[in-house]
């Protein structure tokens, strides 16, 4: 799998790519560090695979990365093109960190990014390493992606605030999350928010039952009720909403997270996630390695073949959903 | 303006009316404490004017406020109704305080609230003195409501996570925040939160110099902007985010906060100020008084005239706002 | 292992022991509700085991565990005896359970709470499940202790409040945490704060060292130093402050976050395992096991006797140590 | 009082001085935007008068001040020392800005700080404005203080997580909290947080009369209590532990909050005053003025001479304290 080693030229460039999650600077700076410590020298590419192709990178110091360990968003910026897709514009790419003597690359990112790993990795004398960054912890080849434990913690923060609201008012909150196909954020913060209902993406939903048993919960002395509808399955908002209503005569309430659930100060779980999977990334690099991406499996450090990860199909947290939809009637 | 003594029956009830504000639970914890210790016997109506039509009322304890000082929302719950705006409904409600030697009564609310108490006051028995308690400080009698510092703070926040990802795509957000008619959210957060633009219902917008200036910024460097957008002028939304996406080129998000604004751990201002109101009400319960509000104006609490209060035009405060054009940019 | 099972009266008690925890209440909730699901009368036993020998106990129904999800603390209570580690004691305790038919029994503590599951296993007829609850995860035969996550992100939060202080002083600030034995607090708060000094009990630390240390790190540009002083070595705390400040000339602050570290709203990990922990606690009563208790390991929920998980000797992440040492610099 | 007005030489230097508050940034980006937009050269000295000393001085941009605003401590950092009193030091430190044409100095900080303002209003030709920042609000000249509302906001979040384990444990807590001669953060945190006991400078403590109060509170049904006591009044410390432990047989234990309380993101309310004043303290520059400081009093931003502002005595809120003490029994 190792198509050079780093001995000819101790040279390593970052970027980060896709939607920024929180906990990629805690990423970016240990492997900065990590691979400084090594006896790297380090290049940063601004805006993803955009800053690769315009040649938009700058060389990294130990202090290039203070006092962003507990920031959300990322300092490399970020970028999405479909452009890269090219086989031409890859090798061009390429060009700008060979043509610096670089050899390896760290890329931070979701599965779109990943592809673009694979493609280095086959197109280009590259060796590449992908680091899984993204809330939406969509990738079935890692318990957790870098940002998805802070999205979740920041949702249930949003749900407190609403249910003061709707637990005055006597109200019913759909409560719109992201995680694209993936209902994980829907899952862990309808367990840990005590919502009523979840619906996700993983599993089928029975508007017409919900709206039942919103009535009956209400009839039997609720006094608020939330559900927690995943991005995946938005589709269901309007009919839902509006046999909510009807059923029960009461106001309901929509609010789609958006955009808050991306950034802020990442939480502990992420930073040091991030920290061990960048350390892990350097070590890969140290040995050689290319086209593979490092995860997370219980409590150890992963690392495997791009293809094979992108190729995993991510599993669904069947018993948890039972448990989400079992207790909080 | 004081139709009968508290001499003949020292009994006090409390309701909380229109949304909720966070502040309004230290407001009745002080209340409710404030008036036992003084001798009443204090009762809760559940519901705002519903309750005290639906004679939905209850004995507070000492310990019915315990462990809601820090709470967002009310304990005694909220309503809204238009039927309350009928003389005989009014009399008939007061009957279900006075059947029980009830002859005061606080409310804590917004403006559509405060109407309740001068009709309260001048078509029933009861002494009626209001408290207000809304997150849009929309009335201009008050120097400021209970609940809208910490929508400020709340706000603040939001928007710190949205500068995370917007800076990390060079994107522009709008930002859309509540306060009905007034922009004061809108200004303060604005102005606290180092947001390039602001849009207010009380000055007008130019859609056309905002999106001009936008592109200027990127021009001379600027990695993000965020337009704070007072749901007073929600109107120009569509207009204003097509508008900057054909000056800039680039994506413009919109994320409205909508009800993540009016819940959650009321903040220190909001608490002590509640506290403070609360206890300035009992003392006019106290004096035989009806028909007035309790406000701040400065550091001094104060009350007045019901009718007097509603008549009071909200200032805005355009230095403020001159401040928060000229220094983000 | 099974001593009866539960056809015979389903009948459960939960209690609480030791130090509180954040997510303590969300594990109440998930198993009050889940044994309720299954058919169980549930009883809460207050203060622990004293509660126990107190006849502390009240029978709990659904809504008992209503709008705790989110809080810290134990809505049960807690407390610490040494008498109850006589046997006669614990006889006459459990009496209080098998008087009201209830033979199972759920405890939610640290080690010292687990001496007493095997206690009551083997000295009465109660079938007995523990699982672990204390913030300083200092129990082997589990990953995680419930309320260790929400802990270590409250360090964080004053790590990030304190970083403001001592970079504008350009000082240097030793901050201590809990953990009492274990250093898994201050080794993942410093990997995550970016602290640049850590001392767990788990490893040497050479003082002299550390003061050359800082003092280099201050002559190369540094304005703000942070050592994460692990509870189980404050003996150290004097000779520290005393070198660091000799080497550096500079102030050296000493900060212990105390009982902070403990309440609080739990993170979404603390609560999402807390409930997945309570579901197979109850599972285990289900299946009429006893001596038993409950803990992850990588992401999956596993049970273990309660004396070889007792006897599992706590692994120190020796490699994120490492990491910790090598990047902070 | 003016000396020479700003045309023969528009420029400005900043500093703040004494312990960080949150907001000073804020106050920092106010001042130097405002400056600017009027057509100075707006100049940053690190370290406070240290640095007025060391000629640690520098041109701020527009962006300097970027991406501040919300963050605590303060960029231009701070310092402390005695040497700052000697009259030919001043004249010294002074020659370093006017040897660069700046005549104009805003001083951010307390009153030791203030003292620093007249010695140079007197001794040099600088012309010297400055603003209160301090967390203590010790101030009386001025209803608050940038850095005060924060702090309190941060010792109520963190009364609220030790409300949960004393609460759980049945203790008694002593908080004791900022402020050095003045009892503001601990007054309105006591008020805002629903603490049972306050001890403050400005009024007199019977430590058995609380004692005894804290038992009558536990055999009365009290599950908790807080006692909030101010640094200025922690003498009181040891007696208060002892003889609340004598009284009720309760574990009684003691947090000192210490420099947590300092840092951290401003409020809303610290972010917005922190402008006005700064936009202030520029307006009087821009006017040739000197030896003055800006304050707010109710919502109105004044200005006043420095020599009467520190003579201005602190006043108490006793309605506030009365208050306080009645209601939280």
């Amino acid at each position: 799998m190792a198509k050079n080693t780093s001995e000819n030229g101790k040279k390593l460039a970052i970027l980060t790519s896709g939607g920024d999650s929180s906990g990629m600077n805690a990423c970016i700076r240990t492997a900065v560090r990590s691979a400084m410590n090594k006896g790297y020298e380090v290049y940063g590419v601004r805006h993803g695979y955009v800053g690769l192709m315009n040649d938009d990178i700058f060389q990294m110091q130990y202090s290039s990365v203070s006092n962003c360990v507990h920031t959300g968003g990322t300092i490399l910026r970020t970028g999405r093109t479909d452009e890269f897709k090219k086989i031409s514009v890859q090798k061009e790419a390429a060009k700008n960190l060979t043509k610096r003597g670089v050899n390896n690359l760290i890329v931070i990112g979701g599965d779109g990014s990943f592809r673009g790993i694979e493609d280095l990795h086959q197109n280009t004398p590259l060796n590449v390493i992908g680091v899984p960054g993204t809330i939406d912890n969509d990738m079935g080849y890692t318990d957790y992606t870098i940002g998805f434990d802070t999205a979740c913690n920041t949702v249930l923060d949003a749900m407190l605030k609403l249910r003061d609201t709707i637990t005055s008012h006597d109200r019913i909150m759909i409560l719109e999350v992201m995680g694209r196909h993936c209902g994980d954020i829907a899952l862990k913060t309808a367990v840990a928010g005590g919502a009523e209902y979840v619906i996700v993406p993983e599993a089928p939903a029975d508007v017409d039952a919900i709206a039942a048993s919103v009535k009956k919960g209400f009839d039997k002395g609720k006094t608020s009720t939330i559900i927690v509808l995943a991005e995946g399955r938005n589709d269901l908002k309007d009919e839902l909403r509006e046999k909510v209503k009807q059923a029960t005569g009461r106001t309901v309430n929509h609010v789609a997270l958006s955009y808050i659930q991306r950034g802020g100060t990442p939480s502990m779980f992420d930073r040091v996630l991030a920290s061990r999977m960048a350390s892990r990334a350097v070590e890969l690099i140290e040995c050689g390695q290319s086209g593979r991406v490092v995860g997370v499996r219980g409590s150890d450090i992963i690392d495997m073949n791009v293809i094979e990860a992108l190729a995993c199909e991510k599993k669904f947290d069947d018993r948890l959903y039972a448990l989400a939809t079992s207790i909080s009637k």
